[in-house]
């Protein structure tokens, strides 16, 4: 069977960047640690005042068009996944189509365009629909490009500003892939929740408690439904475990679990039995509590084991690196995890051809997927052309006022008129709405 | 190769009735022939206040479990098409999945849960996904539950307003399906059009005129993709062609030009040249005015010959009696139309076993969709399970002011607190917010 899976990538970030130890938390009077150490967050990304999820998604998509010398003919399929939508009916596809027919000479006529919403798992979702397109022999020889785009935006004093952040990430879903090939298994966990969501607005309602409990539920019921039709997991199976990363602290949360529900029954658990003693199994405790109590004391010693640490600086925390300078981006989030463990081999020399990433994605209200992905001959070529470091490095460093202002001028019920912080050169830009209140888009040179 | 298409349909239509020629013409002040014949409808189907797209869903979905004796762990994944969602992250699929679990005792914790947003094709392209699904061998031996569910309203006095509707069409996508089996084989015509749409609000902003262009320039797109990689069409290859059907008028349009596009260079067109001529062909002609002056004399002809008021009694007419007494239900629509077209073939004994139906699926924005299906042996049974006409038979003819009030319910910018027409009865409803905003359910015996 042909491989099937991601050929190439391309990551646009906003423009904007929102220091959060040096200009949130001084303006917040608080801890600067608070964000570095507790969130895992240096920076957000935010979108200029000509940037959204239209720009930011056909400017991904252009530049990994260009790079892979695409054409619309090539294309047979464009899905964006989003939850920051401004259309109920037409789906931000359309938008982004429309922008790439100003700049290549044909169109986008025969291929189906579509939108999917779930939070911030749409994007792998996206790219599952692509995949089984392939696979059902639909495609006619064509890739499908798939979209995962986001403002992630919360209101302003919310305990979730700190975690924003905006970006789109671009990829390209073909045989025989450059990039990484896709297992056909996948694990599911998903159950009804009321932890996120936005009903009839535009900034999320948040029970970052129920959340985060809700994530990890959902994550450990994923995996063993992955490990119900592949085959059990062990750490060292796979070379990288890319997390839906909210923020780095969530994700932290979630490898440790995940590592301690790995290694059970293997040789780890017996390797560090004298250190720390095994794991606590339920039926050994006469109720929850006591089994609870002392799997959580379990867990503890098992954080601070130098097996579990190795594990966590090798597998975790290259995937992290990107994601502490630009936030959040709800649907591109576990992709740019990817691409940045991806880019952590590159730059370390590290041989990783053939090897296996264990993909763990997520989306409040909610659901988790697990899946394998294996690592193909071309990645160090596909991971090179990215230049998310020069983007980073570009950003607008803006002050507290700034952000503020910026907040305004993304938020759907505020009528603001404010310059651009930066000049777009070769890119996509909003350009203002039309007659029927639909938003308009042009190509800066 | 095992056949996958749709296994099972239910249909479920809001409780109330909006009489168009009765109640709304004369409220208006109109002709009621400018419903009944010129829109081609009679009636608009309307949620009562403790209707949804999530009950309307749920309701729908379970009269489909029921029928098939399904349980939870048999559905492996549950996608909705909407584009009345009042979520911007949560899917509906999500509150549907926790409806039918209130009545279920299994939980669809391990089946990827979705929601597609693409005007009215999303119905078609959620069906799709699951096809493929299917065929990537991804489901487990699991089906797949589609749900297309949409409130269908316009601002009041919006000239979209006589075609309003409201609806929930649920199907099962399986391997060995007892309705239809789908093409593999699929035709899209797809450009960035702003004809209809929602930016931020719940009501459509319309350009009418633009909109049935676009319908129809899609469609012909979509029917010509098609035939590339299927086979050119005819009229006599398909029993029926089930259109989207915004208002019956638009499908007339729509069905006359496909016949012209599938009868030229065959014995029809031969047989027709003494009554009518020949097509013109663009070649023939100096300018394009001129040809397309021909054609639209030749296509008026056309319309009138008996051959193609024969054709379109049998093939066209049939797909159009349930949407002239419920109205544009949005992504169900199509959805209805087929069903409309086989109940009829069972209500008049026909023998259409194994013939194929052309279905055209189309959503503004705009993309238009055709591919085939082939109707299977068990499908009279499961016709004839349908329960639609007792539905419609049984909802409550409201007056133009209670019209007017379950308008103001269902607006998202109103706050209202009216008592429900009519008295549920086992089914979902809606039970009122949250504390975090968002709708909750409960069932009612």
């Amino acid at each position: 069977m042909t491989d099937v899976g991601i050929d190439a990538i391309e990551i646009h970030a906003g423009k904007l960047k929102l220091d959060l130890p040096g200009t949130f938390a001084p303006a917040k009077g608080e801890d600067p640690e608070k964000y570095t150490k507790g969130l895992g967050l240096h920076a957000s990304s935010l979108p200029d005042v000509y940037e959204d999820i239209v720009t930011m998604g056909a400017n991904a998509a252009r530049k990994l068009m260009d790079r892979k010398g695409l054409e619309p003919a090539d294309i047979g399929r464009i899905d964006v996944a989003t939850e920051s939508a401004f259309d109920n009916s037409k789906p931000v596809s359309t938008y982004i189509a429309g922008c790439l027919e100003q700049v290549y000479e044909g169109d986008f006529r025969h291929a189906n365009k579509g939108e999917r919403k779930f939070a911030c798992v749409a994007g792998t979702q996206a790219i599952d629909d692509a995949y089984n397109w392939i696979r059902a022999g639909r495609n006619r020889g064509r890739a499908a490009l798939v979209v995962a785009t986001d403002t992630a935006l919360y209101a302003r004093g919310d305990a979730g500003e700190a975690t924003q952040g905006a970006g789109a990430v671009a990829m390209l879903i073909d045989e025989d892939p450059s990039l990484v090939s896709l297992s056909t298994e996948q694990g599911y966990g998903s159950m009804d929740e009321t932890d996120f969501l936005k009903p009839n607005q535009q900034f999320p309602s948040v029970d970052g408690k129920r959340s985060v409990q809700v994530y990890l539920a959902r994550m450990r019921e994923a995996l063993t439904d992955y490990e119900s039709v592949a085959t059990d997991t062990h750490p060292d199976d796979f070379v990288m475990v890319p997390f839906h990363t909210p923020f780095p602290g969530m994700v932290r949360k979630a490898a440790l679990l995940g590592y301690r529900h790995m290694i059970r029954d293997t040789e780890i658990e017996e390797a560090l039995a004298d250190e720390i003693g095994r794991q606590p199994r339920p039926e050994a405790f006469e109720d929850d509590e006591s089994y609870l109590d002392a799997i959580a004391e379990y867990t503890d010693k098992l954080k601070g084991t130098d097996r579990y640490r190795e594990w966590y600086a090798r597998s975790i925390d290259p995937t992290l690196e990107l994601a502490r300078h630009v936030g959040n981006w709800y649907t591109g989030s576990v992709h740019v995890a990817r691409a940045s463990g991806l880019k952590h081999a590159l730059e370390n020399d590290l041989d990783i051809t053939g090897k296996q990433l264990l993909v763990a994605s997520y989306g409040s209200g909610a659901q988790a997927e697990v899946h394998s992905e294996t690592v193909q001959p071309d990645w160090e070529e596909e991971i090179a052309g990215l230049d998310i470091d020069d983007q980073l490095a570009a950003r607008r460093d803006i002050t507290f006022e700034e952000y503020e202002t910026v907040h305004d001028v993304h938020n759907h019920d505020e009528e603001t008129d404010v310059d651009p912080f930066t000049s777009p050169e070769a890119e996509f830009v909003f350009d203002g709405w039309g007659r029927m209140g639909e938003r308009q888009y042009r190509y800066v040179e």
